[in-house]
């Protein structure tokens, strides 16, 4: 199968990281886990794009706050599926980033997900994995019955308030 | 090769999908453009979202203004991945739209592109299916170049203003 | 009489739920809550929205947050009246939700009111029972003068300042 | 039957309240439309909304742009539900008009439709008076299967592009 | 000389209106600090507003939150200037109020200030009684004089650093 | 009596300053009409501001676009009072100019109005004239009068409709 | 003297460029017109920033829309001056240029300039040329005192109307 | 070498002028820190402006919230870069101040960079003064280095979790 690479823009990033990297841990999806930063280190971020289809990445989760641009360089550098994934700074409530992320010109697109949600970011990448794993296809089957049957107890609860 | 699902909201989408299909088109990719209201005919939508894996879509484009909820309720019927295109409206310039089509909770994410972003979204469901289909891998590789090309031409255009 | 169904996106806006469910306490107004979530039990939500008028509820009161379309989602699926309260996330200010509960298309309308106003979505569906309850709105009548007679208290004490 | 009361803050708004007028005349709804305004004839907009009970309406349709405070200035000396209809002007894309409408404290709620929402604040107040108004409910309900309707017809059409 | 009226919206806002009365106290003008609410006592700001030119106002201070509709609705009914503060809520950052009080149509100014501008409001309703008031001009100038004295000790002291 | 003087930032601003002239010649206000620069003449703003008091200014409606500074500059040197009219610009609907208006620091007030709303500088001078000067306050009521008859008449037609 | 790069990420720029260039001709500031984009073009601008000193450009003005990631792609590979230009598209404002060109992380920056502003952009690139040339420093203070006389003219002007 | 003005409109703004001020003696730029308000001290500001060149200065900081004006008026008078810092206040996330820097009108530029950017002012300031100081220019370099350098050492650790 292939892997997920996950690329916070900043070690900053990290909470938002982990609750991407708690959802490829629970799918079994293998992962790894970088801190690449487009305006400091833009050689690395695009030698990684450049090979990521070789080292056998399914698609690439980028974390990026303010002026985000980590996603969308990323996406210039690779046909692969890019998801961005904005992060909310101390100032804007993250409208910053998620337009920075988001309003990619034609021919270069980031698949861009909530702001900080880490977690949607790997559902996301799960899905596109799925679509040539019939194992992952059931996991995401069973955790969406999960989901649900979470807020039917929830539902249960409140009733009996 | 699965097909993509190209799904307005409304009618009035008509040219936004238009951009979507002309790319489509042109990596030879197989589509069906169809209209569905997740307001005006949520029945047909949620059927239609069950049925798309077993009807071999490997992505649905959900195409959608003001409080765009047609992406979000596709995704919360399927496991496929749904990229959600939000549509400028008369008043908000979309952003009513795009943070109704991006700000998915944890679970059930909608892979977002730009407001108005018909052609990327194209794009961004070329790019999955490539994951497994060498020949459009090419051809996307191939489209990229030939994009850089038209810059560098219009890069030589303005050197000799 | 007729009676309110109150229902949450997820069991996190509880909060503003009670603020609601404390008027329709003090208004002597039956109301059932629940916990549905347009993304995660779509089906529940569905069956909820089409059987609401046979279970003599009078109005149905959505609250949810980010891309909220619990409120649009049911009232695509009943033709009672449907009161959407957009709740605040951690990000935007709770613009999102706002956009994603107003931003109805045509004939399907949601009425919306504050953000985080669980207060004011139960006293609207006070103000809609009571065009066939006198009772009610004697109580209605009766809460607007209390709550005059409040800020007059007010008035009173700061003009002693 | 009760009737509904078409008001709009300025002249200016006609094409919106026209579009109200259409959706009450369709459903055979009986409605007042009128022109006042808040801030210029606020005695005549205060005495009509002390008087809308016993004039027997049954739900008051206020359009206003702008710092919208026609709504709440009308919901704040009746008790009858009141559906606020903000309308764009030249500037903010009709956000202040919206947030002028929704954002009432508690107490006093307005029924908030979309921006320029005119269609959907006459099917809101038809949802309100089809609660004692069985004939009224059925038309609702024939007018979702129209709309649906449209909608596949639409669809059909596309199909066979 | 007129006095100045310091109005509040409700008790909440008393943080901000006491930033007004620091200011006209030590400006020596006298006011009268009330609560009124445009939508829960409209009878009493109706009132009042009509009787304070008698009263010997020579302004008006109106200080809200949200649908801020306080300012308005007393220029609606006296010809005395009034100077609106927009009040910061827990969701917008005070937009809502902003725009509520200074989108006014024409004909019906409110001079608005800054979000939780209290100071400014008493500021700006002394420039108003200075105008013929020779003693209270002088003052304004000699704290114009002390604000920028203050400044240049400030900036003495980082020079210092 | 004291004249109002009518400053534009820019001679783009033209039809906003006419809609506030046509005010002041309706109420026999006399006025001074002027194209000064914040940012190309500061040293004119400068030296009119200084000598606004002595040349029997009562206000100075200042009213630019963009980074709108010309209000806050001569509220910074003169104690009159100042009235910002924010000018709508190309892109961001007259927020950049409404922000840049209002948001004045404590002690240097600005008395804004609404984003265009040259008309309301106008009447906000005249309610600061009017209150030395009964001609002026009884034409203000007269014009209050107007403007609601109009209203009335516009009320009276729609009904005949 | 050093020169000037003036590079747009599309030809749909030209118009914002033009606006540069017609400044730089206007003061003789010697610059080359390229056309280069950060998301079709990544290797030719990362080419281009890391000679850009070597090939005596003294600033590089960088023009872009939507999601605007030139400037900040070029600010990463030189440590020559950048001055970006947010240029607005069809949806909003010019915002979303406008936050992905100014939110630029900690020893990256960019120097942002108004939304459009291609001219402001030359007369920023010009004053930090002036500061080791004289003669172009003169003819910034020249320039400084012809728009100053312009402003003046109109004055003039508007005072005999 | 020249040395940079860090300006403060209040002494409130010293947290980020603390970073700029780092950044400037990390590199061995002299600069002189001060407090001036283009609405408390318009004549120092203005005085400091008409003379920062002779006093041998390379670029002129300003650092200022809310109608955030410093940058701007020191623009206006002098032909040095200004760079201007908005400051984020207790409302707008800064997006008061960020408009009111960034959106100036033609001819008088003002290099803006992020909210509460202190840093980047300085970063910004001595790419400025590296134009004509290879010394200062390597140091950039090294520091650029540095960062990567930095982001190299985060990688290798979140690599090895």
């Amino acid at each position: 199968m292939k892997q997920i690479a996950l690329i916070m823009g900043s070690d900053s990033d990290l909470a938002i990281a982990e609750k991407a990297a708690d959802v490829l841990k629970k799918l079994d999806i293998k992962f790894e886990l970088r801190v690449m930063s487009a305006h400091r280190t833009p050689d690395k971020v695009l030698e990684f794009a450049k090979n990521a289809k070789n080292l056998n990445f399914g698609a690439i989760i980028a974390i990026a706050g303010k002026a985000a641009h980590l996603a969308g360089f990323i996406a210039a550098n690779t046909r692969l599926p890019v998801i961005g994934v904005p992060v909310k700074g101390n100032d804007l409530g993250g409208l910053d980033a998620l337009l920075a992320t988001v309003q990619m010109p034609s021919g270069v697109p980031v698949a861009t997900v909530a702001i900080d949600g880490g977690a949607n970011a790997a559902w996301l990448a799960a899905r596109i994995l799925a679509l040539h794993d019939e194992d992952l296809a059931a996991k995401l089957e069973q955790e969406a019955l999960t989901m649900a049957a979470e807020v039917e107890l929830k539902d249960a609860k409140v009733r009996g308030l």
